[in-house]
């Protein structure tokens, strides 16, 4: 049921401290902590012995002890250490998952192949302060996967549930042009609004008065990582000829889809801007309202989902806004049905 | 296993507004609010397009507009306007239900067929102010709809588990008379009470004191309406010959039963009152007084719900104050053969 | 799946008065209380007329009266009234269980043939108020009976889990000795640590400074029944050859561990010391010691039985300091089959 060959964002690397943090990532309970030295470890949350979650015990150095029985591990996972005798068993391993941190976020390979670097999204903008301010969040939902990509995919949602924030009468009013890319398995939906409202996102951190032009460009990497654009300028002021585009505002709004198990989905968020580099303000003005944001989308999705499990084939009707999400829809399950034909 | 073919109160008169109220009736989510205008609105809780449920959206005049991406209804369900396009889907329509206010509650029918407005219960003392005073409530009850029918078809309880309110020991001790009306699906329960003791709910509301004749004449309409005539006089000072009886003081506490979901159901109340017209104190003290009362059976069914959950097929012992209950029971059961039958 | 030819710990005394106790025990609800005189009554916790809980019941005098419709049992269970009628129907009696106080604690017979009293514990630390000062205490674990045994067997846990009040490094690194008597149903597990770190739970208590000789005597009376002999003395300072032993200090840690129903059991503890008799201080003291390393097994106890519903056949790997939860294992086992042979 899960794509299990590919990255998915396990951790803001602010929540990874020397006492491990327990999260389920594609229904596997994973510890994920620091040593401390500072290297990031992933291990299955189990202890070999009686199970207890490892994410329960301590961290002593470069290694782990369990906090039932005090089994020890290195953090390769090999067993180092248990109690009452000197004799360590070979089968007392604990499975350990690659992890890499880039930035903000912390990225998991779930893969029973060996990891694909190939396949780790790229994100600059998390990585580089001095041209981008980030900030970041998660947020659980008691939703599926493709409920959360269904959401992300049509924006027209900010005009009704996020009004007030980010959205504007024109988002929902404005057409969208949709592309598909079957071999890199992204898609792509643009609505480019000419002339409009600036609402209070953007107003508040640019500054930027009266109407404005403002694209929103979305690239959505199935099945973990999506990407909106967003270019909020003056009205008839178009990125020039050679491609630059200084004098716009531009700002990455990046989610994190991390299936955690059945019905529920972990949804890691980051803005980050070309503007107002290093202003604190602006960081808690933007994760504010973003929290906030991301709180709508959770509590809409969570009752989708309660009444979706009354009702799992209650008819749809869809226009022409769902083409993204439609097309998201069959990527996704082109892509799971691929895996069930290996 | 519903009985479809029937009206059930589905609110109070005072929860409908123009925000929305979202209630499960027999199986069905149900959003109903106020136009601008005032009319009363029942839709199916369901917007066509994602199903979000239209009790989270928003009244604009006399159109309702859903909450996650503004597909716009009329008062008849028809959908009038979508995002990002001027063609509105034909089949973007919700179904509506017919519904009803009668004073202090709104009926609602879920039939598949036309609603029988000849079913529909006639509720005069919750519409006559002038000549009864009248305070309500509601609560939802974690228990079957049978359960809530044994409850008040048998008052004995009164004595045990209302104790200092309405319960005294005559109650439980005085014998009823049971008459089935199976034409018109009604049960009527009587027990005349002489000289007993008067309980605080009618001594501190009719002003008298000492032994009383309580009269308690119950007629449960199946499925959904339950009325108690009581009466409370002097000792020996029966209704005259011509059935006048203006020297009594009568209550009628009415019951609106109305299936929720599975195990579960909402316990509409009436108290209306041909004395003390108009005393917002009296008000006060009994609206306190049965929400403590019906809060004791609520407690005491959410428990009896639990036992029988873990033991669906537990023996029962019935002696004769039982007669009214398993008379609702065998009527009940007829009714829903009869539907299945057809 | 239970063993009910077995007396178990069903509540503290000091939990027990007229107004009734609700507790399941094996899997069936039971009512505790005391009648005005004091007898100590349990009955099935169900109204035979419509299976209202009797524990919502009111005793007066020497009986039971249903909180429902007042059905009214003796302590015999018989049925001795019931509402709106003289004639009570013989099939109206409720089932009673065997119930005996032996000081702290008050045990209960589940078995479906008469209770044998050869096999209730014998308990005299709990009884004998001059040579022993006792604490007690319960808690409620939402994991299996089996997951409790095998944390009471394993001492090696108190290092890691119980750090800072009963844990030090020696526990854990202390091997044990283990035997079974299969014919008496008990396990014994002894580790005996010379010259160890006294931690805070007997070092506050004692008075004793530094090293001490601590030893660890438990004695497992499947399936019920716990008993952990502690000594603690200066170094070197072995009981006579008499066997006498009145320089070293000695507490009684007994737990008795009643199924409660699926995946669920209760865990009451008590505390005997033959030293500090009578006094309320250490009462106080280890009462709040002991509650606390209780909670953190409650804690760990639910968490495993949490990951063990969603991976019921999880791989264990087993080392020495197993060996006594593995020998109860093996005869809880052996004592199941037994009963489900005959």
């Amino acid at each position: 049921m899960y794509l299990r060959e590919h990255w998915y964002v396990a951790a803001l690397s602010s929540e990874l401290e020397t006492k491990p943090l327990s999260r389920q990532i594609l229904g596997e309970h994973v510890a994920i902590f620091r040593t401390e030295a500072g290297a990031v470890v992933a291990f299955a949350d189990q202890c070999p012995h009686r199970g207890y979650p490892l994410s329960l015990g301590t961290v002593v150095g470069e290694q782990l002890v369990c906090g039932y029985h005090g089994f020890t591990f290195d953090c390769e996972g090999t067993c180092v250490a248990v109690p009452g005798q000197d004799r360590v068993p070979g089968r007392a391993n604990v499975k350990t998952y690659p992890i890499v941190q880039q930035g903000l976020w912390v990225w998991i390979w779930m893969g029973e192949s060996e990891p694909d670097f190939s396949k780790l999204p790229s994100t600059p903008w998390l990585q580089d302060a001095e041209r981008w301010s980030a900030v970041s969040g998660v947020a659980k939902i008691d939703a599926t996967f493709d409920l959360l990509v269904d959401n992300l995919l049509d924006l027209s949602h900010e005009t009704f549930l996020h009004n007030g924030s980010i959205g504007t009468p024109e988002v929902a009013s404005t057409p969208i042009d949709v592309e598909v890319d079957e071999e890199m398995n992204v898609v792509r939906v643009s609505r480019h609004m000419a002339s409009v409202e600036c609402p209070p996102f953007y107003s508040r951190t640019t500054g930027l008065v009266g109407k404005v032009d403002r694209w929103q460009d979305i690239e959505y990497f199935a099945p973990g990582f999506y990407l909106l654009n967003a270019r909020i300028a003056r009205v008839d002021d178009p990125p020039l000829e050679d491609g630059s585009d200084d004098h716009a505002f531009h700002m990455k709004i990046l989610y994190g889809l991390t299936p955690s198990s059945d019905g529920k989905v972990i949804d890691f968020w980051a803005l980050s801007r070309d503007f107002c580099i290093g202003d604190d303000e602006v960081d808690r003005f933007l994760e504010k309202m973003q929290s906030s944001v991301v709180q709508e989308d959770v509590d809409a999705l969570n009752i989708l989902q309660a009444r979706a499990e009354e009702d799992p084939h209650a008819r749809e009707v869809s226009i022409k806004i769902d083409k993204g999400g439609l097309s998201a829809r069959r990527m996704l399950t082109q892509m799971r049905e691929s895996v069930s034909f290996q």
